[in-house]
């Protein structure tokens, strides 16, 4: 394993930046999965699909290699670039204040899944998210969607960043098992998704149906806006039904992770 | 109207540090209402229950007053306490990075229902908090508990500060709507419910049903524990029955306030 002592290193400032800034994830196409749980979700997911080649470095502290000699083996075994690290850079280089001493530079892992595979699908259900901006709330929504067994999850192309390090603690790894895809035409999916299964909008209108009321019997998939600004109006008029949850009390609405969980149960029974 | 422009003027730090300082709160039994929507919130509820004296001072910046004449009005002509706050010192007094220029200190609105309210309502449906510690996920839940129409939340003396501005602000307002009370000894109140009521502890055992085959017909009461490490033994001990969400999928759990906002969606529909 190749020693960083350096703060020279360009690995110690370019994995901070991949940490940081939504762009340069953009540009390398890379993310940072940190911590024990993130990178072994990773790892044994990244093994059991045959893709442990996306894992681009692995970057190991003494002291996590002695604590966990058997996985870094493992890693080491499957990974090209491993690094280990001084713990003072690795403070640099990690997003978390008290850092465990291991991450990873991951490929981007998404659209990897197409309309191909929900037309392949027979009872598929699907979380569309509209421009989500909270990335707490998109973390949340991909453990909910992994919790209740969703079949993937579509994101517009303006959501907040599904690689930042939030999203992917807050997640739980989910990030890392669920299929998801990006799409920049909203419009042009949802047209493509109906003629193959229901799609219902979350809005609070007067077609809008009960959640009480609903079967999604078929393949389905439900939508859901941005926190404050709710869904857009094309995602509504592209969408072949509405549905709303029944709340009473003076409340105008609910967290929109919420919002979404609640679907995801429901949808999840059927 | 007082005016204040002086830095020195104690007003000024003594709500920053309202703001900032759960032991300040605690001391002062005082709690900040920042913005113009939980200020209304504060001042209509407060109003409604006869209770305004409880607003013990608010303060405005010129701007606000301005734009909201009316509302100020009704606010002058209620609380005897009203000042005007240079813009400048309003940032310093104020939690949030863009103020908009009015705050209320409030004195606490807790223990507001008891153990006489819950028998003397057939069918109430209440959430316990126990050990909740993200002051976002107290607030996502309040918010949740008002919009499914519980008739209270209980938390335990070791949750995080529902008087947190970031509580306030993540429950829209609901802490001030929704009846809430600290109890410090959970096996008492559990003791004390049980006699009128049926209690859930949410966690994944094997005595523990399945939501989907639960009906929760009588007053009910369903425990949540901390994001964590769950419920405490003793909460698990004293509740009458255990339940929990059926999920799929490699996922060991729910984020707390998803798991709190499905029992409370399911509660509601009861």
């Amino acid at each position: 394993m190749k020693k960083i002592e350096s703060a020279a290193n360009p690995l110690v400032k370019n994995t901070a930046k991949l940490c940081k800034s939504a762009k340069e994830r953009q540009n390398s196409r890379l993310f940072v999965a940190e911590g024990l749980r993130l990178c072994r979700d990773a790892f044994f997911t990244l093994q059991a699909s045959g893709q442990l080649a996306k894992i681009k470095y692995a970057v190991f502290t003494q002291e996590f290699c002695t604590d966990n000699a058997e996985f870094v083996m493992a890693v080491e075994a499957a990974v090209c670039e491993c690094y280990l690290m001084d713990e003072r850079l690795f403070k640099k280089a990690a997003d978390t204040n008290s850092p465990q001493g291991v991450l990873f530079a991951i490929e981007w892992l998404d659209n990897n899944f197409s309309f191909d595979t929900i037309k392949s699908n027979p009872n598929g259900k699907y979380i569309l998210l509209d421009s989500i901006a909270d990335p707490s709330n998109m973390g949340t929504i991909f453990r909910s969607a992994n919790a209740f067994g969703a079949s993937g999850v579509v994101l517009s192309g303006n959501c907040c960043d599904v690689y930042s390090p939030k999203v992917l603690r807050g997640s739980m790894g989910a990030v890392l098992r669920l299929p998801f895809c990006t799409v920049e035409d909203t419009t042009q999916f949802l047209t493509n998704f109906n003629t193959c299964g229901e799609s219902y909008a979350a809005v609070l209108n007067a077609e809008a149906q009960s959640l009480n009321n609903c079967s999604f019997n078929k393949t389905s998939l439900i939508a859901i806006g941005n926190e404050a600004n709710g869904l857009s109006e094309s995602v509504i008029a592209n969408c072949t039904h509405s549905v709303y949850i029944p709340m009473g009390g003076n409340c105008e609405s609910l967290n929109a992770a919420v919002a979404a969980s609640i679907f995801l149960y429901v949808l999840g029974k059927q």
